[in-house]
């Protein structure tokens, strides 16, 4: 938002040359503008405003830029600059970066780094994608049971200029995690109290081979800025913190919402991916459920004889089945999005379908008596009604409804948790999925019914 | 999850009235494990190891339970029980949980706080519903300008025990937010270095008067733990820490989700609403979609004397129709999130058409190609296949996709623009309704095609 302010001003300085002007200019701007900013530069310009940057407002304010731009920043730069800013990158930022990256681009990247950054980022690397080591920070501040709290206040001047936080400080012996600390507890302590008196002995850790699913989880149920990381054995291997997680949760939950709605999910925001992609990403789910809709001229045909004897019948199928799919869309939602909160689980199974009745039924009777009235009324002011035709009619769409609504509840409550069951993610049971399978079932209901009870009538 | 484990044991020695044995098992927990814990045990047993809980750990235990529970436990707690636990709650948490209660409780409750805390409840209070005032703190540390770092850690020491955070410190010359300065610059700094040598007067804040979305982004784009916030006069007024922001952020997310399927938002966890609730909740949605369903059997009569001709072509209605459906879901799903995320506005409306007429024309061509082929092939199967109506009728619904299909796309992209332009949540345009709009524009395109190309074969 300040970038596209002063974008115009910064332009016209480097076409003057005037470059201690935009060091001014822009040493008044928090990295995360400053990232803005930047991203609004022309390219050519861009590296420019970082070559003028001190080098650590340069690493924050690249961690904030977009990946792509990231990745013309990186392309534009002299191979030195490159080491220098990535060198200064906090290796957690630095790691979700290279994920993102061809092998051979990453692998040339590492090369570029110091010899200690480079163990860092290649331990790092060497996580499974998606788990918790690959978002880890080995920048902490440890500190020791038998100091007192000026000891740990002093190491943390002297040594915590390089931790990803200050709000935590983790205790080990041989390596071993054995507290996290709040800085809170020292901030608050007199400065000659040991650090063994503040220590609970109580503290929650990540294991670094969790899945990344798991880090958020923990993080919303123990509302904390930092969690410590360890191996099997309990050794202390980094720290994660809430930043990196908040990115992952907003990752999760549009990947989610995507799914939900029978896309592919995306790998960058939806102006910036190639329409080529798009249409990869949509074509394979559109497909699918093509395919499938294809059940639905089956079962069409199975009743053709009935269609051909009652056309009426036909012009109110589409308003039938819509409204499966819409109560299936709805039911699904809910469910959906209940289990990515945890709000229920797999073994609420059983209490879902009795809600999920219930709700049919209502939901169906309400759109039954609806139906109803809106076709006697308006078959009687269109002057098309027929004393021994209409009221059949208009009975057949009422209880097809119901049953067509409750199908749809319960189909559209039930597919996310088979779904959850068979290993799948809930939300590919997508609305158009659950939209796809009420078309069928609501065509067997309708027509089964009018068959039945249009017979000797119209049939 | 600790609480289902332990959960018999406590309520063993709840009915052998061993209160010591259980104080000891439960100061072993964290307050977030303890509010897990107390939620499962049955509602009398809840009281009695709330009383045995220190009257800190109650209030952040408390905190940490689900609505409900709270109401539950403040309905069973004696009047001075009640005064306490909410006078050590901290006032945000407070504030957000008077806010789910009925005027009248409110009253009393804010009645049962001492003076000092009933003037802080009275002021959040006061503030409209869903703006920042409502989630600040007051309690937060003022440091001054002319301190060393040393006066500024033994303020900490002496007064910041009630600060919901310390990660920030905020400068005021007469109550004026002159700039914030975090923690890290203290713990970093020696001891002797002024104040005023480390603040750099850049200071972000929020309006008590702003809305609560506002400030979700504000700690999206800053990246911060806390915010201050002020009144016009930049006055500081207090903070908003990012664990509330969370919950907001989360409950908008579950908001968006819940419109874009078509269900008002629930004000409680899915399985926590009274059916009568889910039923109300989705009831109005649906018999709007049913009501404009009502369209689509207007659209079909029109086309009577067509679908009499040739009932060949209702069969594959179901089929042609939610393929537009489907594709106009994915494509409001795409903008409805890209939305939500800022990641595209209503001026990139002319770019985002532009790119879903590409999408649609080249998914719709797919489904063509694919439609063509399977009825050519289906049809001959089933030995149905005519040589002067089935190519006909393939190349009808085959050029009918691609109409429906780009209808859908454009449809579905641009109904959450102008949701928006309107002024209403994006998300409104949900997929159901995108589905219903679709149903009716492919109805007309599909028979108004097969009206032109079957004239002299079947009509």
């Amino acid at each position: 938002m300040y970038g596209r302010l002063i974008t115009p001003e910064i332009e016209e300085l480097i076409a003057a040359r005037d470059f201690s002007t935009i060091r001014e200019v822009i040493l008044e701007f928090e990295p995360v503008e400053l990232a803005d900013l930047v991203s609004d530069l022309r390219e050519e310009n861009r590296v420019v405003v970082f070559r003028l940057l001190p080098k650590d407002v340069a690493a924050e304010t690249f961690s904030y830029c977009e990946r792509d731009t990231q990745q013309e920043l990186l392309h534009d730069m002299a191979r030195e600059e490159v080491g220098a800013l990535l060198n200064d990158m906090s290796p957690d930022d630095r790691t979700q970066l290279f994920e993102d990256l061809p092998g051979n681009v990453v692998s040339e990247l590492i090369n570029s780094l110091n010899p200690e950054e480079r163990s860092i980022a290649l331990a790092l690397l060497n996580w499974p994608e998606d788990s918790v080591g690959r978002l880890m920070t080995p920048d902490y501040v440890i500190i020791k049971k038998h100091w007192t709290v000026q000891q740990a206040l002093d190491h943390i001047r002297n040594y915590g200029k390089h931790s990803e936080t200050l709000n935590y400080l983790y205790v080990t012996e041989h390596g071993t995690l054995i507290d996290d600390i709040h800085i809170r507890e020292i901030l608050l302590s007199q400065a000659d109290v040991l650090i063994s008196d503040i220590m609970d002995e109580k503290v929650e850790s990540l294991l670094a081979t969790d899945d990344q699913e798991t880090a958020v989880k923990a993080f919303r149920r123990l509302d904390r800025f930092a969690l410590p990381v360890v191996d099997i054995d309990k050794k202390l291997l980094g720290i994660i913190t809430l930043d990196d997680v908040l990115d992952i949760a907003e990752e999760q939950a549009t990947e989610e919402m995507q799914r939900f709605g029978a896309v592919e999910a995306l790998d960058d925001p939806y102006i910036d991916v190639p329409i080529i992609e798009l249409i990869r990403k949509r074509a394979t789910w559109l497909v699918v459920l093509f395919l499938g809709g294809f059940l639905t001229a089956t079962a069409m045909s199975a009743f053709e004889a009935t269609i051909e004897g009652a056309v009426i019948l036909a012009l109110f199928l589409p308003l039938i089945i819509s409204s499966g799919g819409n109560s299936g869309s709805q039911a699904a939602t809910l469910i959906v999005r209940a289990l990515a909160l945890g709000e229920v689980s797999l073994s609420d199974w059983w209490r879902i379908m009795r809600r999920e009745i219930g709700v049919g039924f209502v939901l169906g009777l309400l759109l039954g008596v609806l139906g109803f009235a809106r076709i006697m009324i308006g078959e009687t002011i269109q002057g098309h009604y027929n004393p021994l035709v209409t009221p059949v009619v208009a009975v057949v769409i009422s209880i097809s409804l119901i049953g067509i609504v409750m199908a749809g509840t319960i189909a559209g409550s039930m597919l996310p948790l088979l779904m959850k069951r068979l290993g799948f993610d809930p939300a590919a049971s997508s609305a158009p999925f659950v939209a796809t399978f009420s078309d069928v079932t609501g065509i067997v209901i309708y027509f089964t019914i009018a068959t039945l009870l249009l017979r000797g009538i119209l049939l």
